[in-house]
């Protein structure tokens, strides 16, 4: 697909989605949001909590560091005990140094001081931020995270890295949102490959899918059009399901 | 954590997920399959259906290929659509030629033969297979899988990957099964932050790990000790319950 929108990479860090005990969803959600906004979302890595495969990571993939993608949105590894090791890893993918930032520990002593609690040295931890980051506010918790360069860092408990996306996207500048139409069939995806590598020949500035399911035992097929013209994708959707003998 | 265990990647394949569409299943299945059967899962990355982004993953992540990993999982892009371009990616990667299987062309057969379909063009497609790769028997739909180097190619679809899974795994020499013990408490991860960390630094070994929660608008944690020696994780399971006050 053809696309003059941002590019972006998701990378999500925590051992728990590697040994298989968490179903990731935050780069789910994210992916779902970066389309809306109009970033064409070319990648996503999960590492473990791993100081120097956090490093490699942002490095190949924020293109402010020489990497692969204009924006590079991080979930995981900002809280307050010893396997969170992010934003020491992105200062020092950055080569700059981290220390407590002052406008995270007002955030965080505001909040604090509501609830009744103390803003001790662990709790504080969550206030150290690279020299020279915006923050990202965090209205569900207060702890904020943090954009350097082209990379946002964003927590992986789903409610905070949400309402850290929600604060974080609309001050990024997107493009055209993905617009994209599907219908479903019970038939085999090789009975409408023909017809859908046709039409994709006709339209090199679209996307088209194919993704097989079973249900009930019978197989069917999702054909999917998706592309940032939606007319384009309108004319495209409707020769499909013409070609293949389907009401869309 | 200390592992001597075969080190491996996963590498999904597929627009859907990039576009947020479809929520990532695969790669969380065998993320457990692995930790069971004594794979030490390094890296996740889901690329889109192009084949240079096919490529460069498979070579970045293949040691056999000079990549970082002993064994390299994929999923996703084998079906008989133009959109399905992993099976010629993964021929590139390794420069080796791709054509029909006879292998794979006969076990096609004897299916559609039951079914009384034709093995026309668009499915004899999914018998094209790299040059000298064995392939993974798929018990759900015949048309196989195949490993190349250290690179194993699966389908997207989860009941076909699942299967081709359940065929790959036990013919794979894995090393010791990822032994976890955890409890729940319903404190915020800054209170036990610092037993957490001592604990850690006792058992340089083992892998601690603290995972937030909210649950009827109560913060608690998950927290979680793993490793190959289970002596030694139940012995520091058991230290860390007590420290914190908490049956396990």
């Amino acid at each position: 697909m053809e696309s003059t929108n941002p590019t972006a990479a998701i990378l999500v860090i925590g051992d728990e989605i590697l040994t298989g005990r968490t179903r990731e969803g935050n780069a789910w959600h994210l992916a779902g949001v970066l389309a809306n906004a109009g970033f064409d979302l070319k990648e996503m890595r999960v590492v473990s909590d791993d100081h120097d495969r956090i490093v490699e990571a942002i490095r190949a993939l924020d293109k402010s560091l020489g990497g692969a993608y204009d924006h590079l949105f991080t979930s995981g590894g900002i809280g307050p005990t010893h396997d969170d090791v992010t934003a020491d890893a992105v200062a020092d993918a950055f080569g700059v140094g981290i220390g407590i930032n002052e406008q995270a520990r007002a955030a965080m002593q505001a909040r604090y001081d509501k609830l009744g609690l103390e803003l001790t040295g662990n709790r504080l931890r969550m206030a150290r931020i690279p020299d020279g980051a915006e923050l990202i506010e965090n209205a569900a918790s207060a702890a904020p995270g943090f954009t350097l360069g082209g990379t946002h860092v964003m927590a992986g408990v789903p409610e905070v890295f949400s309402a850290m996306v929600d604060a974080l996207i609309p001050r990024l500048v997107g493009g055209r949102p993905l617009v994209s139409r599907e219908v479903e069939i019970m038939r085999g995806e090789s009975d409408v490959a023909e017809d859908l590598a046709e039409i994709a020949r006709q339209n090199p500035k679209l996307s088209l899918g194919s993704y097989p399911f079973t249900r009930e035992g019978r197989y069917g097929t999702k054909l999917v059009v998706r592309g940032l013209d939606e007319p384009a994708v309108e004319t495209a959707f409707a020769q499909l399901c013409q070609r293949i003998g389907v009401t869309p």
